[in-house]
């Protein structure tokens, strides 16, 4: 196979999991500003997620949300999901939006309140095996907002414990995916605030756990592709949370803000033989302002375009320039691949794929937008966050 | 009158402005956790604000939030207030909760919808004139998330076109207070992002346009009171948003995460003869996980530790070090009125003005905290963002 | 004239100027790494800008550093660079390495070290009349350290004494442009930190005083571009400072590290109507462990790309987008010119140009950096910083 | 032994290590601003930091620098150190400094020059047989300035494997201590950038692999105080490096920045036991501008305050609010210890240690100042950096 076909052949073989909440109505604080012909049920998430992967080839799974996804019969959901060539993905689990867990959930100072969160994550676990999903991805909002609120000590202790009792659950194919994240919802400290703490906990809970990196969970500065490297090195990195930021968690979409860093990411992933292993590529994005399927459909191309990039980066090249300690000559090999104009090749593998070369283009045509704006009246829209 | 008679005097004249809203309910984009006999009605908010200026003797005004706090007869309103020792102070303006905002309010590429939101806030002045306010604080949620959204200058453009027209309305002794913000809800750029903007616009506008800090609405590492200095020089300090902040615009209890900036910042307004003037010394926090009145009584506090410190530091000792190049003394004089204990002159200056000298511990043996919970039962708690 | 002809046209036009203390060798505060072959005079660093012209044809002029460029004839040194198809640039000034500044140079508390440094600035226009340069540029490393050292708010009117008092001495055509910086080698206040306080300043000088943007010295978060156009928009933008960051006041090689960022601000540039106006573009860098010539042209074509990228925007596209609400259709116009390949279009204009169409392959061929080498033995290396 | 009693005698027992490099001049990038009676040799580095131990009784240790602090006769040296009642500490290296080092030490492409660095390593632990010191500080500064420069996960392994070799040189009671930081002098990558991957490397060496902590050495945001705990908890918290910073890796005192940052680290301390065992409390500070010794003492004051204040929580009532799931309660306890003014308890410690209750005071009457500038005259005076 020429390198060509094999970069065609790699990007072919991609698989981004698009989240069933980024169908959904989302927002700040201040306003959640909704929009018409947002799905109403799983079902109709699943719809909208059918669209994304029949324009780009390359979604074929869609993230559940617990309990905003619950439905009574997942092997229906699941049936549903494959008469539109789609699976079931992720299990993401909720223990933030209970009025109880207003202190916390696994890491609240009342037994009580722990105890209600495990056998969340439990049921989580239970819908996997309904489900076939291999991963349960945990992120928790648990954490203080002044200091001296809570001991920060004693919530590892507890959140040691929960988890481990989560794992222990865990069957032989399945994975614990622990997310960190810096702050938000909590302000001045989150219990999982950084990769190192995530790590530390998989360490000691066995090789199903592994570390997910959200692209938007991290200090201003943070070196996000060398915590990529350092992951796949140490053998935890179970996935990514792809967005954007400018300032925060703003949960944009990906490649908007930073594409010179969603490069240098993925190019990492190549480099560590990340591509095409375990490693989870899913979307977790809000589309508060612009519309929610043309977004997601941009989002994937955004990681395809990325995706691209680092494939098509001279690694013998690279490396002798590294090894010759040719600064500028290093940085040039990776910039000439960073500044190739990879949509034509991208064309081409759609229509290789038997897809249209324009996938937003296409989906314009479709009218699907229309269609659900004209059906999708009556009943409550799903929203992130509710 | 001796220098500490002449602090105290300083202190019990200190006017905190509490915010109706902070009296609600709030939370963040992931959940807001409803807490018991939280005000169903401005007239309910007025009650609770009543509490925090009968406990602490220096929260004399609470501002308001239009639309949140509409009411038909603000005449009757305003006496509710005095009825309690209170006045009505600063109208706040809300462009961002309607639905045709989505993309701004006025910066918005469409004139319909700038029309809408200076009606707004011409509406607002019109309430002044009702309540006898004397400042109109402007926060725009208006912004981008995405670059190339929207052309950045030509929203400039849109902008002082209806601060002018709003400028215009204002009375002789009207004030319009413009506040900046970093992001938040938008995620690529704000509208008014920092005080340089802020303070062009006022600028243009005239003298009665003053530019207001928000202490959690900068920048990591932005020097606040570098600002609030910059500020003072030029006449063009309007007054503070008081919060506290780790991360973003986390709007916690103020002097909660920086005691230190906060003491640095008051210090900069009693050097800059700001203390006194017409800067407006305002709260605005959200109290999302703990109890909302005290916390409120706790903030002023705070504050007033903050500016106890700042007038006691030794101005003529502290002029000297500084003419003498004194890098270490200089810095000790300054760090000998912040390492202060300032609690025991506090309690007396509260005794002195007939209050009881703890205001928490008064407050929670008044039962008025029991007293909303058993009375406010049924209607809709006012939320912050609702 | 075409659409494509324009755009080559501006390309052709366009003018980046260097800094001849680029040439020199550079450091961190840990350690200065010599390079083999490094000017050891103005008259050498000359020579090797002529180089970079050389190879680019877009590097026509070149920036002094008094007193590391201080030369007993400016006359002889402008011959110099014209006989190499150079001209002498803007005229940059240092009140930062003599001992007398340990506390501050215009802001000191000591009126002897201010009228020094103001005597130095004055100095500097008198070079300017020598060299023909038409900019100042004023960068102050005052600060403070630590909070009391100093009297914020007097150092603000000790700035203002002193630029009032240079501005009075420019001649006609002469402009003073005003750098900002948050922080460094000052780390508790500087005394123009940010454009706020570099544009209060300037609109109180007069229309010759303008601010000049330095890439690296932003507080992070803050969105560069917005400045951009809000500075044009005041008629304030006197130019760049170009070099990239990744945390703090980096300085390596612009395009280096965000290269989207810099498309952006370019963007802004062109729309506001300030490519081919007086604003400067201005390198301002440190190669502390890479080749210095190579890393120069290569910083001068990253400035094309993005220049060439920002001309290709399909502004009426654009518009029509933004006007229509288009979030994700306006974001694609300038997405579509940020992910064009711009480098063949950029190797035609050098051809028609004259030139080599890769100015870094040719300089390698040309044997400059050889010749150097063997060349400048003995004598003292120009260093930045000394 | 009453409460009181308690925490005096702890205050008693508190050791701060000052760094030798602290006493020499120290700068920027841009300038070293030279000091007089500056000491010129490693005796004159003892003969001051005597001086600090003398005035505070609680700074018994002198880290070393090596190469800076370099002499023939280690035996001597510590002999010098005790005959001023001094010990010889923590053995810090250097592999910044030499020309070979221009793209790192341990990390470096060239097998030839991580040979180097390692044999540098060696030779600390030599010099700590010598000087009987328990701790081999390792900071690196190895790391890349551009994207590609070298291979990031390659360097991890050489990394990794120079560990190792100095790891198994150590003795019995001897320690490694790794530090890391997030940037500077490289601004792209460094090796060790964050505590995680220090962490993980410490796991993979030994339990005599230890992580220190340097106060100025994270992201913006990043909570301390929460590494602190987590790092006791792991038990690999091998002591700190304290200074302040606003923006960067800033070197100011440390408590001059953010007293309550630093009084909250020393509260995970005292509450995770670590106070009294194996960590080490050490500066790592630079007094540019200011006197050095004098900026000693008042450090060595900021931490003792900041412990006093930590070892004051009321612990019990504190767990009773946390356990209650009272914020404001809670937030209450801890402050109630930070607002307490301890200076007067410091006082009386130092009296009944035989000291001036005032150490700054008592060091300017010694003389010791002008004792220094008058004897140090001639020879080379000795340079942070050099």
């Amino acid at each position: 196979m020429t390198e060509l076909a094999a970069v065609k052949a790699a990007l072919k073989s991609q698989a981004v999991e698009t989240p069933s909440w980024a169908y959904g109505n989302s927002g700040t604080r201040f306003k959640v500003f909704a929009q018409q012909g947002v799905p109403r049920s799983p079902w109709e998430k699943l719809d909208d997620a059918a669209q994304v992967h029949a324009f780009t080839g390359v979604a074929p799974t869609v993230a559940l949300h617990i309990p905003w996804d619950r439905v009574d019969d997942y092997a229906a959901l699941a049936r549903h999901a494959e008469d539109r060539g789609l699976r079931l993905g992720t299990i993401n689990s909720n223990t933030f939006q209970d009025d109880a867990y207003r202190l916390g959930s696994v890491c609240h100072p009342d037994a009580a309140v722990r105890r209600k969160a495990v056998d969340h994550l439990l049921e989580c676990v239970d819908i996997m095996d309904a489900t076939g999903s291999r991963d349960l991805k945990l992120w928790f909002a648990d954490g203080t907002n002044y200091p001296g609120q809570d001991d920060i000590r004693a919530r590892q202790d507890r959140l040691a414990e929960a988890l481990a009792e989560v794992y222990g659950r865990l069957g032989e194919e399945q994975r614990m995916l622990l997310e960190y994240k810096l702050f938000e919802p909590a302000f001045y400290t989150t219990d999982v605030p950084d990769w190192g703490t995530a790590y530390a906990h998989c360490l000691k809970l066995g090789p199903k756990a592994q570390v997910v990196v959200d692209t938007g969970h991290h200090a201003p500065g943070t070196n996000i592709e060398f915590i990529v490297a350092t992951l796949l090195r140490e053998g935890r990195l179970g996935g990514f949370d792809f967005n954007s930021r400018f300032y925060a968690d703003d949960d944009l979409m990906v490649g908007a803000a930073d594409p010179f860093q969603l490069f240098r990411i993925l190019h990492e992933v190549v480099r560590g033989d990340g591509f095409g292993s375990g490693v989870a590529f899913m979307l977790d994005q809000c589309h508060n302002i612009e519309a929610k399927i043309p977004a997601i459909i941009r989002s994937v191309m955004n990681v395809q375009e990325a995706t691209a990039k680092a494939l098509l980066v001279d690694r013998a090249a690279l490396a002798d320039a590294q090894a010759a300690g040719d600064v500028l000559g290093a940085n040039a090999v990776l910039m000439d691949a960073y500044n190739t104009d990879v949509r034509p090749l991208l064309r081409e593998v759609r229509e290789e794929m038997g897809l249209d070369p324009d996938p937003l283009a296409a989906y314009a045509r479709s009218g699907w937008a229309e269609k659900i704006v004209a059906e999708r009246v009556g009943g409550e829209q799903a929203g992130w966050g509710a």
